[in-house]
């Protein structure tokens, strides 16, 4: 967990900014929710690793000592989303689109670009089971990377049914099949022979696991066949491939036929070209029904984020099924990268303050207020050095708060209803009536240099 | 602790844009700091009732069956803040301004305008003792309410000293003076009768009680005696009774012109008129050293906001003293009053998209992404229908959603490169080129109906 000084929160702002811009231009509307949620809404949902990571809080006063909690903080932004919209149903529209831009809290290792306080950009659709919803949250995620400046990132895509066709298909039983997709998910950190390997350790016979791997290998990221391909035929041949291989299994049918539409109906928006499927993504999450979505970028080992169908989520707290969709972008990773590629626009660590107005021993302390009344009035944003100093040291705090101009009222000046205004760039200064402090100061913002 | 739907997150957002435009044109630079803090870095600060209502964090893993806490939910934003100057001190200018709007948590009961999550919105300056910091806070927060539409807050302001000094003079022991206070501080709920049996059962003399109960009357805001004269001249007057109960006081006659001074120099800015002496202001917080201000406005019981000097919290962080002074906003008291009296500019409940596109059984698809693509390239807010439906259950959605305008396309407009638009407002509707749609939505938006 850390603090953001102020050039951090410019550059967060940055991000921010342009996420809900995007995300409002697809029509989501904000939500936010507590950051305190009630323990039992949480666990159950993320998986067993999942339910480890929550931090629980204390109940208070005479229940203190018994050492129980009774809430617990915030872990992501679904599954608070799933119970608000079973809250507050009859207040909402048929169809909810929501973003939600809040942090959430896991009792994670740090690493680069994790950390136990991060924050999330998730867009959600409720309501609807077309994969229209799909499509518009895969083309917004992808109008916000490319105008932060992204140009290398691809979308993978995978479905939940033909993860599970592929398992049952392969001989995997039931119950093993949780254990599996965990054990294959390693296989970027310990390779083919250590995922074989694991899953023989998990009771998996032996032969099931290496046609396992190899049918993960074949179709996933870490195929050979298909890389000389352009993605869309890529994609194409893999779903032929599949098609036979899940000939037999309803559901993994029916799952390809919907990452089919997906592909097709994504064409000509911006995700269109950068969806590739991977039969081998699972993603950590025990809620997704449908298809699953991840979003990387070479130089960066885990996700900028992901996403997918949770068609059964809203109705562990409903009741009645409500299907739903979304994706999560993370602030983080995608401020690890930008910064180390040093894609911030120029000037985003500029200062707060345009003016300092100094202040010297002996002035009429209620003038120089009054002057930057004036200028806050015309719209500036000024700083006041707090108390009287000499020169030097009041231009030392303009230069580290890299303010851009500094007004100096000497007697004489004030007698004239003038001040000098040094520009803080140049070294240049000049005399300035008072009243045309603020617009000289925007003829330089629009001309550069004085 | 309460959800936030589109149009609660629109209120706040309109509330907190301005506070963030008021304090940058005053210099201040944002921070933000994790919602966990370690527990020792909050505890004691606050004062016993404080630390009682203090949110603690079970230890994770191995150690959380141990019912043992390490870390809390943020209680204030100042102690934070005063930890962060300890840890960041040379990366910091000379005089540190910072704002911060963020959430914080207390495990009290809830009344109106006050919950257990509830944002803050604080304003700082850190390392001088000048008087011109107490001026610019107030002046920054009046702006902010006079932005916001408040036209009837007063801010009332008092010194730490001036209160020592007047529970010392009329005989209280140093040791009762923290109790004395709390109960003095409960004037306007149990009344003057109240306040003098409760000092008396906490052992202090009755003589002196109803002697400090009555210089309490006497100069704070239930006095009858300056209700006549103008604020200025009330302020002064008090000043000069102050002046000669305390004039054998050292440290009071000290706060004396402290708050001589604030209110001179505030002549000339927003605060100035506002600023009423009231020499029975406490503000609870253990923190404060020297001047303290509260923001009240006639219908709510509680405060706007309040704030003060704390010269010594810092320095038990970093072992050097480093004078401070802050003002915090409280956002849901702002928005609590704001709401009963309706002050928030008209179409602030607006929905998100200006333009649903929908969609018709047997339509290509692909083309009315195409099309939503295009609108949202062209700058407008684009929602599209995610499934084939009867136009009757469209047009719903979009006048729940409050989607100001309507586009179908037929196959007809389709072939002719025309969509139909409909002005969900008039219900007029007509045919407009594809290329024209958005320049066509944008002069509605300027001359209103079309």
């Amino acid at each position: 967990m850390r603090d953001f000084l102020p050039e951090d929160v410019r550059r967060r702002e940055h991000v921010v900014d342009t996420v809900e811009r995007v995300y409002q231009r697809y029509g989501f509307e904000p939500l936010e929710t507590p950051a305190l949620e009630n323990i039992e809404t949480l666990t159950g949902k993320y998986g067993e690793e999942g339910n480890k990571l929550i931090f629980k809080v204390l109940r208070r006063g005479e229940h203190e000592a018994s050492g129980e909690t009774d809430l617990a903080l915030r872990y992501d932004l679904t599954v608070p989303l799933a119970r608000v919209i079973a809250e507050h149903r009859g207040k909402l529209p048929r169809f909810f689109k929501r973003y939600q831009i809040q942090p959430v809290w896991r009792a994670d290792r740090p690493a680069r670009g994790r950390f136990r306080e991060f924050y999330q950009c998730d867009v959600d659709a409720i309501g609807s089971r077309s994969m229209v919803v799909e499509v518009e949250v895969c083309s917004a995620v992808s109008d916000v990377l490319m105008e932060l400046g992204f140009d290398d990132f691809v979308i993978r895509v995978n479905h939940r049914a033909v993860l599970a066709g592929l398992l049952e298909t392969s001989g995997v039983a039931p119950s093993q099949q949780t254990d599996a997709l965990i054990v294959l998910d390693k296989r970027d950190k310990i390779g083919r022979e250590g995922v074989a390997r694991e899953l023989v350790s998990r009771g998996i016979e032996e032969m099931i696991a290496r046609r396992l791997v190899a049918a993960f290998d074949e179709l996933g990221h870490h195929e050979v066949v298909f890389q000389g391909m352009s993605g869309e035929d890529a994609n194409l041949a893999k779903l032929t491939r599949l098609d036979s291989l899940l000939s037999q299994h309803e559901q993994g049918t029916r799952g390809l036929s919907e990452l089919r539409e997906i592909f097709t109906l994504s064409g000509p928006t911006s995700a269109g070209h950068r969806l590739h499927l991977d039969a081998s993504l699972a993603r950590g999450l025990s809620y997704y029904t449908g298809a699953i979505m991840e979003i990387n970028v070479p130089d960066l080992a885990g996700s900028l984020g992901g996403g997918g169908r949770y068609d059964g989520l809203i109705g562990m707290f409903l009741g009645e099924q409500i299907p739903a969709c979304g994706f999560s972008l993370g602030l983080e990773r995608i401020l690890v990268v930008m910064t180390e590629r040093k894609m911030f626009p120029p000037g985003i660590e500029a200062a707060a303050a345009e003016v300092l107005v100094t202040l010297f021993e002996g002035e009429p302390i209620q003038d120089t207020l009054k002057l930057a009344g004036e200028l806050r009035g015309a719209g500036l944003r000024v700083d006041v050095y707090p108390e009287p100093d000499r020169l030097g040291k009041q231009l030392k705090y303009a230069s580290a708060t890299r303010a851009r101009f500094v007004v100096v009222v000497g007697s004489d000046e004030r007698a004239a209803g003038q001040v000098t205004l040094k520009n803080m760039q140049t070294g240049d200064q000049q005399r300035v009536a008072r009243a045309d402090i603020a617009r000289f100061i925007s003829t330089v913002n629009l001309h550069g240099k004085t």
